[in-house]
């Protein structure tokens, strides 16, 4: 199946997970936000304590579980997007566009610092 | 471009993007998680004042940066992705397989306390 | 025993525990703020699905929970604290004061937005 | 003052700080954990591009920033202990004897991974 209508695919299974559970109640923006940092916190947790280098190589059943965990925050997210009735898709596209204005090739090129505006 | 190649152009665009800036050097696994993490922080603060009807009826210019904020989320989640050769909506779809195993409809139905394991 | 002697034989206990454990290798900065997300990540799973009104009350048990979530937060906070030669309660004290400048009373009173610079 | 007061006094500012400016409605535990995910994201984001290396060497200036966010981050956890009747000294006291019980010093010396549970 092509990408996109993966994603569409699996944005219709998670809304009747949702649904046949009755949890759409629970599911508003502020809620899901929350949801989103627990999972992310499960994710970084995975990584804590590795060198740089260590997390370029993860255990298999390291990467496995944080497969699982990245999982999670992409739900999350697709749930909010789902609520907030943004594509997720085309945001992260016109937020590249900004990006690409914010960082000039020849300013930004090699250096962590511009990106994060510490001196 | 057709509906279906969207995610795969978006993430070869940014690809693009890190590889003209020669950030993939900044990029390892540990700090592209703890990039995810700022950038959830700054989708949060958008909502943590809000009652959770509020956060379902965003004004506009709010609902602008909180799209914004959510690109964010997607870029560094997608770039770890990439890093670690992980399909996102692969290991979603598996993922919810999981939990529907987890959390069956008879007993899940209507329950945050089973859904956090709060009681 | 009066409060600061408190924090500062909190501190000093810290310390040993880690020092016992050998485990001051892995508490550089970057990593303890790993650390630090993770468990504000498990700390707010505990409030996630919870009205605003419920958070208020929460059962005892959950209660005795949060406590110890709320514990891990602050103990490493405490080690970057340590790791950086941070005092807490003087950051605190010249935060506050700074804070008293960006809000004064007059313009900020009552008002969230002002506070989180949403319109 | 006192060094002895000094906890004790920051909260009593804090409360009154809250209380000027009527924010205390805003306050819920709720909302005080999402406003320390947000400042939590403000401080990892000095740390993310750097190396372990680096992040325990900071730039004076960046080590001035950190400090203010270490300080914003204490001072929601302050607030929520102050919501929520937790002592977070005497709460921090128990979450180490605990720890001392689930990581002996025979097995847990030097290893992360006995402390992270990664394999």
């Amino acid at each position: 199946m092509p990408d996109s209508d993966r994603l569409e695919a699996l944005q219709g299974q998670l809304r009747a997970f949702v649904a046949e559970r009755d949890w759409d109640q629970f599911h508003t923006p502020k809620n899901l936000t929350m949801a989103l940092v627990a999972e992310v916190g499960e994710l970084i947790e995975h990584f804590q304590w590795l060198t740089p280098d260590q997390s370029t190589q993860l255990p298999e059943d390291t990467r496995a579980e944080v497969e699982l965990e990245i999982a999670d925050v992409f739900l999350f997210l697709l749930r909010l997007c789902d609520k907030l009735n943004i594509d997720p898709v085309l945001a992260a596209g016109k937020k590249l566009a900004l990006n690409g204005e914010r960082y000039p090739i020849a300013k930004a090129r090699g250096k962590a610092t511009k990106y994060t505006k510490l001196s």
